[in-house]
């Protein structure tokens, strides 16, 4: 299973590859721009001591991953998904990472979305046949670029469609000290992005930067 | 600081009476019925070895405690409130764990509740000058009343006035194996019932009792 990051010149994308490469899974960052994609890659590999990671434009990164992060802006999800319609093939999953969230003030706020949760909206606006997860979004992208610290938490995995939960959680089971959850149908995209938000809330009022959920007693 | 229950004939009261009762606190239960309230404090102290829990009709519990928790079924907590609104004075402070939530065919499903959570929807309809904070959402009924089961989790406190907010956490905090952690302003209850209505769905899905939250990196 080849990974693919649509909009991977941003930090969640790096966190994940890194955590991924460094795995051993084949890992491609797209981007609009080839070079931009080559340079964000380049420098998850000298993190990693080794060129195992590869930059594409976004189309040919689709051609050639089966597994798709969608690590772009939350505002801008569902027209990335929109624009690279025609290159969504029925082999591939999609994995939405994505919290709506605005923090001003010194406060973290979820915005409120059309179908509930910006996955749920994703996800109404998908080519049928293509299915969306929600997982990762209670994991810190600072947390995660950081590959001397140990994760230490629960990666909550949701979708409607059983095989692409199971793929994802496969994948997620690969990055030591991670356990994937099955949180249910898409739907608990709601809960897991206001959680996303109570996490920064955490950070903020203590004055920390990578509070993250482990659940305790399974 | 004493601590009563209003509709204290539960489980979610049993367990908290418990673990504050076995810490040390003065406890009352309260209960439309001063003889079931008296009944089930007797099965606690019975728990405890030691007479720590009394049981009194509602009003005669508010009375004489100061931080009262609202232990009634959720649908209920508006009307119980309505009720006793005559009995409560400014020294109370009012602490709603109730979870919106209804199990059916398998699947635990969050209600939706008219200003956004049971919590604010209870905090709408109190006298001015009551406080009413959210906490222990999260935080198990049959966990709570295993007094030889670790806690191993936090418990999330959120409200608007920082004066009762503070006296809860510190309240909680007599309670080994749990931390406090505050998680801002009374709207932070809606994540709240949504991660209850969560841990059940784990509960569910994994065949286990107690699912519970721990924030790593804090």
């Amino acid at each position: 299973m080849r990974i693919g990051f649509l909009g991977g010149t941003g930090k969640e994308a790096a966190g994940l590859a890194l955590r991924f490469g460094s795995a051993g899974v084949q890992v491609i960052l797209g981007s609009r721009s080839r070079e931009r994609a080559a340079q964000s890659a380049e420098t998850c590999n000298g993190v990693l001591g080794r060129p195992l990671i590869t930059g594409l434009e976004n189309a040919e990164m689709l051609d050639r991953t089966e597994l798709i992060f969608l690590t772009v802006p939350f505002a801008h999800a569902v027209d990335a998904v929109d624009m690279h319609r025609a290159s969504l093939r029925s082999n591939h999953v999609l994995v939405d990472v994505t919290v709506p969230m605005i923090v001003r003030a010194g406060r973290a706020e979820l915005q409120d979305c059309e179908e509930g949760s910006n996955s749920e909206s994703i996800a109404h606006r998908l080519p049928a046949g293509i299915p969306l997860v929600a997982a990762f979004k209670t994991v810190p992208a600072a947390i995660l670029a950081n590959l001397d610290t140990s994760l230490d938490c629960d990666v909550f995995v949701c979708g409607d469609v059983q095989d692409a939960k199971q793929s994802v959680m496969a994948a997620a089971s690969v990055i030591p000290s991670l356990r994937p959850l099955d949180a249910g149908p898409l739907s608990a995209a709601r809960t897991l992005e206001s959680m996303a938000v109570l996490a920064v809330q955490l950070n903020l009022k203590y004055r920390k930067h990578g509070a993250r959920f482990r659940i305790a007693g399974i």
